[in-house]
């Protein structure tokens, strides 16, 4: 066992977060009087004016992922010159959003000198990712340094070996930097645990940032990092990329390399978590989608499929169903307002659109809870049993659900599949359909602490569909985004969320969607998601 | 619950063997006193001298499945003759090794009646498998059928659905004509149970045909088929194929469709049960192959991966490890013998040959156990108890294994994808490895009740990689396959394996391997075995 042991959780707690405050350099530490105030709500203006970025560096962590590798393989910019702009400004996000768990800035210079010396020397560039900095989701493995996955007795014992995707990002030629904040466990849809706390939302810190992979997109949203990777197991990649208007892919399992992260429920495999990359361009997606698979990862994970980037052709018109509401939680007026404003220009540029009905979905749902819950908690009360660390409240459920037996797991296995397969053919019986486009979730982005429903994202994990959720351009008006006085709630929950619903808090906040393919329509889904950006431009 | 709660499980089973006898029309039932003798084991030739069959309809049967559809896509022959000539000649088959659990030979005749007509009417075949006779196991769902798989408490009650693969084969053109016998959920190596007995193997009756599609290879052994379907989740495929001198391919999971066969273990995901072709030549898996993915499986059956036939370019040399001895049950004799002389077949004809050790199978066998007993046998439990059905003694291990939590089985499934992280490994590390060439099982085939061992094939069920099993030409010769006087058995299994051999009672049975491939890789792996056929031949 860890020599955590000999301590209580809050005193890892403390230790964890002052060893992660003191891994910034004094320089790039931002003292109290100078950072914004605690009702100055949107922070991602902080990084420009805190003095500690020069204008060179403003322009490198302002650039996409795409166009840095760009520059990069042009000799324009050096691997070091991009590495210190990504470091600094990942340092910056840290401090008014509570985004990391893990610098690696030293290791992470060493290794972009190394890029440049290779670079220099050759002309030639490691890989397609050449000198990129990624972030990675605190659940990434890399040797000596923690994985704590939102879990104190996790959060001092280092690991001693690497995730596959480590190997071969470094392989592709990528600077790893900095890990992210995520909830205990990575089971609740906001990034707050009893270790390194609460990340909030650089966009407007009174909401949250999302979760489970919420640390990543606040950092991608302070543009401290190019390109980040998360996972998504009911959500986590789509919720907080949708709350911070950045983009992301949740492929279906087996496409990009995951097996050996850290998970919380760790074996269990009825609902597969994937992983994928978040961003803030559809086209830096693209790039790191095509890198990783081009790389073979199914040579290094005994999970993943032998199947190569395809190159797909759209039909000349889309045909799109759209979902715009489950039946279980009503979009928040922003929500509903994008959705329509989208599908009214969808329409107008000749898009077959058709209405999408929620069949199946509650049901779906309920078997993601069971299938989360089906150990009892057993897993994550014994990664918090050894520190006295107590379930948090929004893990409630895994606290008192109680453990189902192996053959209860596979009769609601076989649910399962039989609601798969209903799905399947509501797909197939909507003849040439391509895409289902739907919100990501029912919110611009709720307060910290109010992210209740997951069941836009959720179901597409069960059925295990490829999904990408887009920033749609369109944000929150707290002049129209009104509830209706005559709202009548689906069910306790979306009644709720309606009460929960503040036009005036959320005002300004950009809205995402999600579209979403069949089972391993990545490359489809991903073109599909890049037409109807540019149709929308 | 089924109208047979009523009777018990004996006089189900009478009644379901009844109804087998009398649905084959009485003119191709034989007197006992034509029927061949206890002792002639061997009861290939029984078709052709029974007097049943015409020299056409000989003709038609010993054909193979790829000339066959080519006759009937040029108008040769009908495909009431060729369904006729499979009728007649499963009806045989069955009264000489009790391979048949049900009949359908009237909708067949019908079956094929409009595929004639359709044929002279378009001058089209429906499909690729126009007018071809396919035999199904009997796990696969027809509506108004019964699927027993082994049990009495179904074996009287008609399924209300089909499997999405019988609704496939139709699109496709193939007759569907008759379904085979399994053992008790499908969980034995050899194809018996309490409803329908014991099918024994055509080349030597005292032999075993295999299992768990054990009914499917007695039948195609005896030209009753020129091709069916069966399914594998530790050897079921490849097991008879083995036993009776034919051809099969593992796939690996989500390339055929499946997920709505009938189960034992219904719901039981953690080593995935598959299916496949089984016939008596290669081609014919490639034909059966090509015709199920190019129907795109995956817009029906919502496990199906979406990967279309590839074609592949096999390198001038392949290189071929060599798995010589599992170092848990020792191949007996003839099959080391073969093994040994298709290794220096494949050296003198320039592969380049490697041994490999059987690391990790030992491991990943006992988890394969683990998984299988997971729910402490309650669902075939659950399956018995209505017609107070008792475990047959095979089944021991499901009648006394405890059941696991789902926090133990998570654990398992952890273990066991750790064991898969490892052996892809060493897959990597043997650079340039093509395939791994072994035994199939240790035996040519064993008499009945005398199959032990499935970890030959079941090592590769866990891992989810490709693999064939194909008759090497090679037969038992009783002066020759002597087991040495100073055997050392690996362990008490080996040892029973060594005594149970007798040289005498398998002289002349035909010997089968295993090549195997790496996950996903069919195409390559029956393109490999093509090669090392044709290196042999």
């Amino acid at each position: 066992m860890s020599t955590a042991n000999q301590d209580d959780w809050t005193s890892i707690a403390a230790k964890a977060q002052t060893r992660l405050i003191n891994s910034i350099p004094s320089d790039w530490r931002i003292p109290p009087s100078k950072l914004p105030k605690d009702d100055e709500l949107n922070v991602t203006g902080f990084p420009a004016k805190c003095g500690i970025l020069n204008d060179f560096e403003l322009e490198i962590t302002e650039s996409l992922a795409t166009d840095i590798v760009g520059r990069l393989a042009a000799g324009e910019w050096t691997a070091v010159e991009v590495t210190t702009a990504f470091c600094k400004r990942a340092a910056i996000a840290h401090q008014v959003t509570r985004c990391l768990t893990i610098t690696m800035f030293d290791d992470a210079m060493k290794r972009a000198k190394q890029l440049d010396e290779h670079f220099s020397k050759t002309g030639q560039t490691v890989g397609p990712l050449h000198g990129l900095p990624i972030s990675l989701k605190d659940n990434f493995n890399i040797i000596g340094k923690p994985s704590s996955v939102g879990f104190c007795s996790w959060a001092l014992d280092p690991m001693q070996e690497e995730s596959s995707l480590v190997g071969m990002l470094r392989d592709l030629g990528a600077v790893l930097y900095t890990k992210t904040n995520v909830p205990t466990a990575m089971m609740i849809a906001e990034s707050v645990n009893n270790c390194y706390g609460r990340t909030v939302n650089p966009l407007n810190r009174a909401l949250t940032s999302g979760g489970s992979s919420g640390g990543e997109s606040a950092l991608i949203a302070m543009c401290g990092s190019p390109l980040g990777v998360g996972t998504d197991i009911g959500g986590s990649l789509r919720i907080p990329a949708a709350c911070t208007a950045i983009f992301t892919i949740r492929p279906s399992f087996g496409r990009f390399p995951h097996f050996d992260a850290r998970s919380g429920l760790a074996g269990q495999e009825s609902v597969a978590s994937v992983q994928g990359p978040m961003a803030r361009s559809i086209a830096d997606l693209r790039l790191w989608s095509e890198s990783i698979i081009g790389a073979e990862p199914w040579l290094r994970d005994p999970k993943c499929l032998e199947i190569p980037w395809r190159q797909v052709q759209l039909k000349p018109k889309l045909k799109i169903a759209v979902l715009w509401d489950n039946g279980i939680v009503t979009p928040t007026p922003p929500v509903k307002r994008a959705l329509k404003t989208v599908v009214e220009k969808l329409k107008a540029k000749g898009y077959d659109i058709v209405d999408w009905k929620p069949d199946f979905h509650q049901e779906i749902l309920d078997i993601m809870a069971k299938l989360f819950l089906a150990d009892g908690g057993k897993s994550v009360r014994k990664i918090l049993e050894p520190v006295d660390e107590p379930f948090r409240p929004e893990m409630e459920p895994y606290a008192n659900s109680p453990e189902m037996t192996v053959y209860e797991l596979w009769q609601v296995q076989k649910a399962r599949t039989a609601l798969c397969k209903k799905y399947l053919d509501r797909w197939q019986a909507c003849e040439g359909l391509d895409a289902i486009l739907g919100p990501t979730t029912p919110y611009t982005a709720p307060k910290n602490g109010e992210f209740k429903h997951v069941g836009y994202t959720g179901v597409f994990n069960v059925l295990d569909y490829s999904a990408v959720s887009f920033p749609t351009g369109i944000h929150a008006d707290k002049m129209v985004d009104i509830s209706p006085s005559d709202f009548k709630p689906y069910s306790e929950m979306d009644a709720v969320t309606n009460k929960d619903y503040d036009a005036v808090a959320v005002h300004g906040m950009p809205v995402s969607l999600q579209l979403t393919g069949r089972k391993l329509q990545e490359e489809k889904i991903l073109a599909i998601t890049e037409r109807v950006l540019a149709d929308l431009a």
